[in-house]
């Protein structure tokens, strides 16, 4: 008997089921919330994302806005928007500088209004498992929306288990991300750690461990060191996520266990179509479902907002 | 006629200019400022700045705690020091994971008591060139300790020129900063800058002139373009800081013009002693500088404390 050929299930499939939320999200709202883009280099990656985003969130009924500046002018630009009462979101286009001075510029996007869910305080929040930005819990905290993305595709794909309690969703699981890099790995990692999966988490420098922990504060998630190597940790997980940025690296078929869900967020595609061969179900793009949580993102912050106005007016 | 050799100074000699003004400072204190040290890794270099900066702030009268903790525990421990009303001052010794994710440790110090100025505000203030954090300029904008160690140095040297007006000390000066990272070398470029001086910024990617713009908001530096190679930046500047973190790299004295100044912030020896036949001047380490700018940015931290007590109590 030869086995089923999995499935795949692409992203744009997935990002349908939110149109609805989203819509439902705006038709209550006065004005629907400006989203502006800014793309200061000349990546042709960064430059289809930025259509994309434009083209779904006018599709959807937002505002978009994409403002094109020279590199030397972004900070000013970003500040600008900022301080300007007309602007709800903001979202950079990287890699701008590369490196470092890319992290410096995305923290001077007001975290009021980063639709990206990457400033410092919302990764804190999300690996301190805190949900909330306030004691009242009226604001909530925004997560990043790669890793939000992943986890909303596994919702879909039935990984979550509803049946279970809220935070314990993936009791049982085992779960494989090959990426550790501080915007998508390791907060993915420990999102999936703090809903009750085991992750493995590889990057060249070697496995490590996320699992559920009990602090004492917030229940968080723990890292330990492990022994296993990522082929080994791979043929145990019921899902493989990978992130890997280059057009070389192939996740290896047979260390995907028959029946495991495979979902790759990197732009490079880390899955030759053979995985199918070996995985149940199979995402080779997310970035469909990143753009509905920009959108998702930014209808939080509006509600954010409207916290704290009522706030200052009462 | 030979040409007479240079002199070397070193960092013990210009910290101790500082003592005064540390100690005038905590005279008209209540109760002398605690300040904590993290230390989470094995790196003997940390340690003996761990235990120099202990040393140091006892001996001058402060408080000092080495708090040693496994790296897993790092980030609580920071949380937990950010939340003891019995801690002004936090340092953290790096690097502890490495990379990114020390950023990320970095970021949780809470800004309020982070002596080291590394908090984001404090260097997006630096590169805006905004002096405070209240718009009535009653608490003080925190400068990274490194870079404003080699600011220090070069005002006890003699190139800040005090008959010329405060922010334009510098006018007429050339330096070349062999280091463009996001801790230190784009930093002290943008102050320097911002002083005046016209920058050569070098690092592996190539050299950019940072020089002081004319903003419309606030006068800040303006990065620039430039066809020059190090070497040839080098040989035209007045001042050469390095700060390159490697034990092979040696700066090349035939690049030093004769009569130039010399500094070294890098833990490695950048120069070789042959400097002293081209520099008039040579600082071949500046840690114990930094550490008399820990403890001034401590005061600072303690002096914006009080200030944020009497704007809640008004």
């Amino acid at each position: 008997m030869s086995k089923p050929a999995g499935k795949a299930v692409l992203a744009s499939t997935i990002a349908k089921t939110f149109v609805k939320e989203l819509e439902d999200g705006l038709a209550v709202l006065e004005k629907a919330p400006l989203l502006v883009g800014f793309l200061a280099n000349t990546d042709p990656a960064a430059r289809t994302y930025a259509e994309w985003t434009g083209k779904t969130s006018q599709e959807l009924g937002f505002r978009y806005e994409l403002r094109e500046v020279a590199k030397e002018n972004l900070e000013e630009a970003i500040i600008d928007a900022n301080n300007d009462d007309k602007v709800d979101g903001i979202l950079v286009y990287f890699p701008v500088f590369g490196g470092r001075q890319d992290q410096y510029i995305q923290q001077v996007v007001n975290k009021d209004k980063d639709v990206e869910g990457l400033s410092h305080i919302y990764i804190q929040n999300l690996y301190q498992n805190i949900r909330f930005l306030d004691s009242e819990e009226k604001q909530k905290s925004i997560l990043p929306c790669t890793p939000l993305a992943c986890v909303k595709i596994l919702e879909y794909l039935g990984i979550y288990n509803n049946v279970l309690s809220y935070g314990n969703r993936l009791y049982g699981k085992t779960i494989t991300v090959v990426n550790r890099s501080e915007i998508v790995g390791r907060p993915l990692a420990a999102l999936l750690a703090n809903d009750g999966a085991v992750v493995y988490s590889a990057d060249i420098n070697g496995v490590q461990k996320f699992t559920r922990g009990d602090g004492l504060r917030h229940v968080k998630h723990v890292v330990s060191e492990t022994e296993l190597t990522m082929p080994e940790a791979a043929r145990m997980s019921d899902v493989i996520i990978t992130g890997v940025p280059s057009p070389n690296f192939k996740f290896p078929v047979e260390d995907v266990k028959y029946g495991a869900v495979c979902v790759n967020f990197s732009s490079e595609k880390n899955f030759t179509p053979e995985v199918k061969e070996h995985a149940s179900l199979y995402v080779p793009m997310t970035g469909k479902v990143t753009i509905m949580m920009l959108l998702r993102n930014l209808l939080r912050l509006h509600n954010n907002a409207q916290q704290r106005k009522a706030l200052q007016s009462a």
